[in-house]
């Protein structure tokens, strides 16, 4: 069987067209998500295999995108060990004690199979579907400071004080909070692995919020550890986050295969500063929301600036905005694959 | 008398210390503050030149900073013509009938002396009690596209959706729409210089929400034409956004005097990216939360990154956050006075 068209991209490799999946492309833009998941909790939906793998497999087979991305949620393991973690509709994660001190770190104990076994079953059942077709699933975690973020802050947060004056008042507490959040991440993508997931995107979603002084210091060693635990598996990685444009030289020495570009920065910029790799971008999902003319122009843009080296995998910039249009990224999916040129021989 | 040392150093001549003021230095923060204006609407203290007056004074008492900063808010000129602003306190300006069409238009009418005659009497007031020091005022507006996306969206956003679903469906009216914007924001400045203030801060505080090619066609030559406007009156203006890293080399074309860098991004490649104009900036406000010695060291590290060319001031990267320490900002305005050496001759 031939190695999907996305894993080849990952790897740099030469491809028959630029393969492309949309990130949140599993969710409240399409009609079929709203229909099947109602208004209940995201969690209760995520908790339920049956569900889960019904709605990753939606946009696969709406779109006919290259890749798969589990349905999920990046503080589903710390909901799993009863951290104390509730997703509120329109606000975010909400944690009802956030960590504060020595005494959370018992708190965050290791995670095991049992834990998240209703997340595997979901892989169980999406790998089955995806069996047919070759298409890969990416799974994925939150990056260490990125869920640091969350259960010290408590909830959503555009300052990052409180993490912030964690990091820098007590840098061996905030060390400590990593090396546990590290331990459970890795698990947590192992176990995913081990039931068929054939790629890992790590969302270090509040990188952006960091300085590079602070980036390197407090969160990029944490990320490296994740990418280090799970090199044995073999499976390509994808270490993404927003407003990182400061910060992707330094991402792309993390160790992860592939480097995600958010749509601030002009790709052939982002390819200049990470290197070598392999990136994964970076259409601005706001251009998806004026009609499918638009949608594909702006799409355009980002096949020229992506150029014709090998490795690119095209996706927004930033997760689907839920007004999106889903015939719009019907469009974009058929003109990625008909006029992206990057690595094609 | 002397040419003040901020005025000098926003010339980029040579200083006796390297001057230093913080964005939103009037507010919150001061104990002083929250006693004068207890919980009431912010538009309603800024609409009493008394207690206004009296705001803008506060921190420029108990910091020593070089210059004030009126106290007022971008959507000041348009509450004042009747566009039905509101800032609701947490939430940020909240618009009862957001602009949506070319009938719009006709609500963005010319700006008088009259409608701002609040502003102005506060201008009046501060000016009179800056006179002994000497100590600049510096007056301010939003620039077109950022008070744009206020009166588009309708309220707060972070994904800017509706006035990019505007600019590229129907470039000219947004292209009408910012030309109004120009001509209000010119009237509102000069209003403010008439009376005293002697620099302006051009907030294009969303510019960051553009992408390079966005912010040259869409919001770059407004923000050119308000500085344009305001040329002939000889006071320098300074030029600020946040999550700008992408754009500063962009924004260094507009004509303003300075460029103010947000803290994403370290000084010295913020001043790279600007070339020979002065910059301002650009602690990280999170920085201040955790005590004198460590905003005192992080200070000490926005001067290092600054050099010891002439034409650095100093400041936080974005506004000071309401849980600061005043002693905080205390000790570092006597750090950056006694070691700032940009510029000192």
């Amino acid at each position: 069987m031939n190695n999907p068209v996305f894993l080849r991209a990952c790897r740099g490799q030469s491809v028959e067209h630029v393969p492309v999946w949309f990130m949140r492309q599993a969710g409240r833009s399409l009609p079929e998500y709203r229909a099947l998941r109602g208004t209940g909790s995201i969690l209760d939906a995520i908790a339920d295999p049956v569900i889960a793998s019904e709605v990753t497999m939606q946009p696969v087979r709406r779109y006919g995108v290259d890749a798969a991305i589990l349905f999920s949620d990046i503080v589903v393991p710390y909901h799993a060990i009863d951290f104390g973690v509730d997703v509120v509709p329109g606000r975010g994660p909400v944690i009802a004690e956030p960590f504060r001190g020595t005494n959370d770190l018992a708190r965050l104990r290791d995670l095991t199979a049992l834990d998240v076994a209703h997340v595997t079953q979901t892989v169980d059942l999406v790998v089955k579907e995806l069996e047919e077709s070759n298409t890969p699933l990416i799974g994925f975690a939150g990056a260490p400071f990125t869920v640091a973020s969350y259960l010290v802050e408590g909830s959503p947060t555009r300052d990052f004080a409180i993490i912030k004056g964690l990091m820098h008042q007590d840098p061996t507490l905030f060390q400590q909070l990593l090396e546990r959040l590290v331990d459970i991440t890795i698990s947590f993508l192992r176990f995913q692995v081990d039931h068929g997931a054939r790629a890992l995107q790590i969302f270090d979603s509040w990188a952006g919020s960091l300085t590079r002084d602070e980036y390197q210091r407090f969160a990029l060693p944490a990320t490296c550890a994740v990418i280090d635990g799970l090199i044995d598996l073999g499976v390509p990685t994808i270490l993404f986050g927003v407003g990182t444009g400061e910060l992707l030289d330094l991402m792309a020495t993390a160790g992860s295969t592939v480097v995600g570009i958010d749509w601030h920065v002009d790709l052939d910029q982002g390819r200049r500063r990470v290197g070598p790799k392999p990136v994964q971008g970076n259409l601005d999902p706001a251009r998806c929301l004026s009609g499918e003319k638009l949608g594909v122009e702006a799409a355009r843009e980002v096949l020229v600036r992506a150029g014709t080296d090998a490795g690119h995998i095209f996706n927004l910039g930033h997760g689907v905005l839920p007004d999106t249009d889903p015939a719009v990224l019907e469009a974009i999916v058929r003109v990625v694959h008909e006029e992206g040129r990057a690595g094609v021989q």
